[in-house]
């Protein structure tokens, strides 16, 4: 790894290229002078208005257009909103990566699926370990989050030391590892901290986000009071260490695993190779030894805690599932909390699942992966940053943990909350923003990769809402003589048969309007268009208050 | 009023026509011999699948089927969901509707918009009073509920007494009126109720629902706190106690307060004119005179505490507000939970009032309208009924409060969690399902009703997911010659110029295959069709992984 020697007197510049406009595209760009490297790479799901979107992917352009500065791809966790957006970007930036053991774990497996695995230098990084990327250095710091080998960042710039948390929280008894690396971070305090970028997904919260280890005690006490039932938990399936504890539960009560859902499957086969996870011998079992069970011997662990239809859990719970059927002497575990914009969808599972026979048990059965308030204050206190830049989260979570810093003594002029683009400079002098640079999203379909745009996106929410009428006719090319039609095809406007009144009412005032436009020798296409448009669109107002898109199409023959 | 005085000894037959299927379709019928009361007729939102459909009302064919023993509608209370669909059922089934004073007024407005209001007959009904429809009898008793005027019903039938709890909650403190009438829950118990029907809503939650006027304090203190800010209070517009205290508190204060939003202005007028709403003289102000006053001198109260997009609130939010627009210097306050399924559009609105400087409040500024658990302990314990029907609330909830009435003594077998058109018999000796009736919703899309079904959906759902393309071509009629075209037409599907290369290789592939049909002599256009179906989609699906709907289109000439 080179290292820049060159003297470095400017200012640190940090960069969000995603996040508070479209959450869950973390992607951060630290720059000085001839040197970028870039924190996470995220992808986010669709909002409800993009209709028929797969995923959503950072707009790089700024890297791009810069790309002999990036250094390189460090990555925090192993969270799709961490790391999700990687493959589509690495095939337009090849750039190293850099990362925790079962970090680089997961991303090997989507570098894999995208033929991209023998492309792309990536290394593994452990904690306390430090990399030098240009003129940044950069030290993996230890901390505990809803996924194993989580890392907080120490970014050393010659304008100073940014401490980036990564998704965090304080866990005193983990269950895979140790607790977070406090005293580093009250070393980084002690040597002086420029600024903290601290996780602010629960600053709304009070108090202290409980030990995952308190679940294990959660799992024993469910398992002793469901001994006659089987057993299905549906948790999130990067959670290792929840997996590890149901297992752990599963083989004190002598009962056998069976893990279902393909990204489930995916994590446990990861996680078990890199040793994040351990499994007592003779305690998982095909899905198709199950049947050789009694089934209060046996747990299912799967995937569909949010309620994804197509997922496992769904797929059980519709009876649509191939291999499983849930009904009377069976009871499902949700290990998970719904996440914003989940909830009826989760709570469509429970309702189903109860209606077959189920016992469901979805209250007290998880706990967070991220610092509440007074996690938070306690990473400012160790820290003691000049700067804060509040991250991962709403708006409304960022003003709350604005609020805790200024709660804890800070000066409201130094703490920043950063749209996407804006660009943050700093260095021990002063700090401010100075000016922005391109983002945004890009939203992938099927195999395109920002080929939907606005106008797709308006012309499909168009469709949604009340479907369309096509209108079509043929003309003749010299004369301009109608040959053929006006004709009217309907998708997702109203259920008629096309003979019905309606629609040759409507195919008669088409006809007209045809027709006198025809007599006024309008031979220009887009005025006859035009005026089917119009004139449709106010008959199917009138009949229907219904406003279905409309579209001509005129053949010359 | 008619009395039926020949002797009744039949069973009673309890039937929802609507609820646990689609939520918020309150309609219960009450059937003996030749008599049908109907209890409340609600309507509810579309799910997220039900592309542009308005409202759900419920389907009342079995009604329409018995129209003859119809004696009339009883309302429970002025809620969406259980008046909602009148003025829609009324038009197809008229007979006389029962309610209390603020119910009539609100179902009042309903009609008169609909045109209804001289062809209906209404009886207001108070507290205590009773009315006799055919073989029934029904009491009007007064319960606590986020609308004032709320009633629960005893149903008076030749097989027993039913006890209907409506919504409600247990408020020994209300801010308008008494207390809910727990004496006549008593007598009733001590005469012999046959069954209970009560709300579920809450019956998850442990405790007590505190009292309305709870918040009363809670304002005030709030008041106290943003002295130097305007103050805008979101809250339901139909929770007339609420904006009672939220007046209570301005005048207190001497802030002058303004009602926005269409539905809020409705109700404040129909409440005071009715005497459930007391405003002091000089204290509300036209929207105009705002301006007139120093913001801190303010109070705004609206709409729009779901996030609606509509809703005044979400429009101040966004900037397109007309006549208010929200920065530094203003106190939102949401006086609401978020009703499931509205958790993203509300935080939506909260990030947009952060992020224009406002300071917004949403934690600890409201109560619920209906009764937890030990509320529901309560009123099972008075009234000691034979069965339990629990009612209003998802399958989980009525399975909860199945568990409470277990937990209270009562058998499993005389608990009845009802599904949509099921029929309950039942008289002091026993009870049973006892067939089914038709049951079902009907869309209504602007003016149409129940003209929007499956078929329509579907195509709604399919060209939101991935738009259409529209093959059109022209055949000679006799000859079957290609005269013009195949030419695509594509909206939603991706953006590209007509030109564009995947366009242009699509229409030769397309082109290939009309040939080939035409080579064949098939003639018949439907396989034509078929073919060209086939073939785009799978180059499509190939080039693209997207399955637009594919419409094809041909023209004879």
């Amino acid at each position: 790894m080179k290292q820049n020697k060159k003297e470095c007197t400017s200012k640190l510049k940090v960069i969000p290229l995603g996040g508070l406009e479209q959450i869950g595209l973390n992607i951060t760009a630290f720059e000085y002078e001839d040197s970028i490297i870039v924190v996470d790479c995220g992808l986010s799901f669709p909002e409800d208005d993009m209709l028929g979107v797969d995923l959503v992917i950072p707009d790089i352009t700024y890297l791009k257009n810069n790309a002999d500065k990036v250094k390189g791809f460090v990555i925090t966790h192993g969270h799709e909103d961490h790391i999700g957006a990687l493959p589509y970007v690495l095939k337009e930036l090849n750039v190293p990566i850099y990362a925790t053991k079962l970090t680089m774990g997961i991303i090997d497996n989507k570098l894999a699926e995208h033929n991209l695995i023998h492309n792309v230098r990536r290394k593994v990084v452990k904690f306390g370990q430090n990399i030098n990327l240009g003129c940044f250095r950069i030290e993996f710091i230890k901390t505990n989050h809803s996924i194993v080998d989580a890392a907080a960042l120490a970014i050393y710039s010659p304008a100073g030391i940014v401490v980036h948390t990564g998704d965090f929280k304080v866990d005193y008894t983990p269950v895979y590892g140790d607790a977070i690396d406090l005293q580093r971070f009250a070393e980084l305090g002690k040597k002086g901290v420029l600024a903290l970028m601290c996780d602010s997904t629960n600053a709304e919260r009070p108090g202290f986000t409980p030990s995952e280890r308190k679940l294990g005690a959660v799992f024993d006490s469910l398992f002793e009071e469901h001994k006659k039932t089987r057993i299905i938990i549906a948790t999130f399936a990067s959670n290792v260490d929840r997996v590890q504890q149901i297992i752990n539960t599963a083989y004190k009560f002598g009962r056998k695993v069976v893990v279902e859902g393909r990204s489930m499957v995916n994590i446990i086969e990861t996680a078990s190779k890199l040793n994040r996870l351990s499994i007592p011998e003779n305690t998982l079992i095909d899905i198709e030894k199950l049947k050789n069970y009694p089934k209060d011997k046996t747990v299912i662990i799967t995937t569909g805690s949010q309620g994804e239809s197509m997922a496992a859990l769904s797929r059980m719970a519709s009876g649509m599932h191939k291999k499983i059927s849930i009904g009377h002497g069976d009871t499902v575990i949700f290990s998970s909390n719904p996440i914003p914009g989940n909830e009826k969808a989760v709570t469509k599972v429970i309702n189903e699942l109860f209606k077959k026979g189920a016992d469901v048990i979805f209250q007290d059965t998880h706990v967070s992966g991220h610092a509440c308030q007074e996690e938070i204050k306690l990473i400012y206190t160790l820290t003691k940053p000049k700067y804060a830049i509040p991250v991962h989260g709403e708006y409304k979570h960022l003003k709350a943990q604005a609020k805790i810093a200024m709660d804890l003594g800070m000066e409201k002029d130094n703490i920043f909350i950063l749209h996407s683009g804006e660009v943050l400079a700093m260095d021990t002098e002063s700090a401010g923003l100075s000016g922005k640079v391109p983002v945004g999203t890009v939203l992938v379909d099927g195999l395109g990769v920002g080929d939907v745009g606005n106008v797709v996106l308006r012309d499909r929410q168009h469709l949604a809402e009340d479907g369309i009428l096509i209108v079509v006719l043929s003309l003749e090319g010299t004369t301009g003589e109608l040959l053929a039609g006006p004709d009217i095809v309907s998708r997702g406007f109203v259920y008629v048969k096309e003979s019905d009144e309606l629609m040759e009412e409507a195919r008669r005032v088409i006809e007209k309007a045809v027709y006198s436009c025809l007599d006024k020798n309008i031979t220009d296409w887009g005025k006859i268009k035009g005026t089917i448009k119009d004139t449709l669109s106010e008959f199917v107002w009138k009949k229907t208050k219904r406003r279905p898109m409309i579209l001509p199409i005129i053949m010359e023959i």
